[in-house]
């Protein structure tokens, strides 16, 4: 089969590889309609994730169909279409009992990662009971492979970790995908005012488009104007998509009493904690890795169009034209791309 | 009438000062009958608090007799014995109905800061009806004075912010009188392993009679230590109760996956946050100054028998000494002092 390896450092390429088969009761080997590039792929690319070694098939993103699996999977079985979650879970771990999928203890984030992933035709999934979901009849295939990561990263990561609630404010500073998926998630729960914060004027655009009744573009004054659309309280909940620590401090300064960061960005260094401001302003500071627990509840909204993800997806690609994909996604900005599907 | 006076920094003394009288329909004026010193005494000695300006009357603990009232506080009567709360609170502004009393928008930390305290013969209380609890019969006064900052601070910042729950483990770092009282909060809540942390063996002596499972002097080996007795995975819960940035980040190297890390300490600049290592552990970080919500909570506790804070107080002195106490507690290792009870 054709699959896309990572060599090492900014290289990468479609190479030949064996086509993975049932090496455990509990596998299924899936054959990919769909995949995506996250923003993650870019930082291994560029080095940053030490767990993947060179020689590994990246892509933790998919949708397809069974080809076959273990004699102990009950929930599917060959012919079966399913969306293939970036977690994987045992589902019996004490991590997992917890439903902190995420660590699950012979799971979490491995696709793409310490084993093959889903960036070629067939990729093998373990513990494919908890980890592969139905996929529904009648939804856009281009946005549930959506389901895969950035939809519930950004709705446990973002929006529930935020605490978004009826009434309340929320900014998000980062109009990324991730970012931009949150402001979409977060509308479930109906805010009153959400402000996005970037420094490109179409991503800013974009996120008008999907329903923030605020965008800021970062600059020296980002903090004075968001004070003067909540007059002078702050916000309820800050999200930070980004992963640098200028961007979480900015969230530090924006936040009001009482309330909620939420941490999605991906950090290479510590950052800056002005616990000298908010030992006493009664907030939160909050992190985690997607357990995709709330999978079933987006495939659910998507499945009924309470959910609209489909602005996510701004560039198509066949798998033989995957390396311009990964051109075009790096180079996000000057693309006007959000997430980049690409088809087999 | 008698009170303590801060003139400036490291300087304080006994002086006359004229009697506090009603002046606005909502004040009670209380006649002490018991102070203490906090923490936070010390900090504002030290200069460290700008808003305490010399010739304030410190303190924000005590209990005693109501004097006078104003014409609509409907609570309380002269004659009766009450608890002053360290929180003033309107009980109606935006951030009382949240119950947040901390920011009271005309209260909060006000007594013994911007308004003159407890440590004198008489207190002009704001807000007497939210502000004030009514003594209860039968409980210890020495203890029942603990509820005007320590227990709720305790309670509220350390064991319920954390997340304390039946099973789980605790960290507290720093066994100073907020840190034991945190230890004696969190055994209401049933956890498995708590395990205290300081310098001072005789504190950890102290800690070790109030129920701490484990007691660990603080050194090179801390966190090996600690990741023994919870068997690799950390704690579920870590408690700063020091206020310094090396505590802080020991607390993030104790915090398990899904934990949540309590700062009770009182910083005076910033730390450093290992977002690097925490982005994707599914953690929380919480700061809170204490509302005092749950002082009728602790006073129906201590009434009952339910929890026992008479360790907490380990001097005792006349008014007339007041500034023997606070030299007493400034040396309070030496001393092997926690709480200081003044009786007038």
């Amino acid at each position: 089969m054709r699959a896309l390896v990572y060599h090492g450092k900014e290289k990468c390429g479609v190479v030949e590889r064996p086509k993975p088969t049932v090496s455990a009761p509990t596998d299924a080997v899936v054959k990919l309609s769909k995949t995506t590039i996250c923003g993650t792929d870019l930082h291994i690319l560029k080095g940053d994730v030490s767990s993947v070694q060179p020689g590994r098939i990246l892509g933790h993103e998919g949708l397809g169909t069974i080809e076959s699996v273990g004699t102990s999977v009950s929930m599917f079985k060959p012919g079966d279409r399913v969306i293939i979650s970036c977690i994987t879970s045992c589902g019996t771990c004490a991590m997992c009992r917890r439903r902190i999928a995420s660590h699950c203890t012979t799971g979490g984030w491995i696709l793409g990662n310490t084993i093959d992933g889903t960036q070629a035709e067939f990729v093998r999934i373990p513990h494919a009971d908890a980890s592969l979901y139905r996929l529904p009849t009648g939804a856009d295939e281009d946005e549930l492979v959506m389901v895969s990561d950035v939809l519930p990263t950004a709705l446990e990561c973002g929006t529930i970790n935020g605490k978004v609630r009826p009434g309340s404010s929320v900014a998000i500073v980062g109009a990324g995908p991730v970012g931009l998926a949150v402001l979409i998630t977060a509308q479930l729960y109906s805010p009153s005012t959400t402000i996005v914060i970037d420094r490109d004027p179409e991503r800013l655009e974009a996120a008008k488009k999907l329903g923030a009744t605020h965008i800021v573009q970062s600059g020296p004054t980002t903090v004075q104007q968001v004070m003067e659309i909540t007059e002078g309280n702050g916000v309820d909940t800050a999200v930070e998509a980004v992963g640098i620590s200028s961007t979480f401090e900015l969230c530090q300064e924006l936040i009001g009493v009482g309330g909620t960061i939420a941490n999605l960005g991906v950090h290479g260094g510590k950052v800056d904690l002005h616990l000298e401001k908010l030992w006493d302003r009664n907030i939160a500071i909050k992190t985690r890795l997607v357990d995709a627990v709330t999978s079933p509840m987006i495939i659910k909204l998507l499945e009924t169009k309470k959910l609209d993800a489909k602005s996510l997806t701004t560039h198509t690609f066949h798998f033989g034209d995957i390396e311009s994909a990964y051109a075009s996604f790096k180079a996000a900005a000057e693309n006007k791309a959000l997430k980049v599907v690409i088809n087999f």
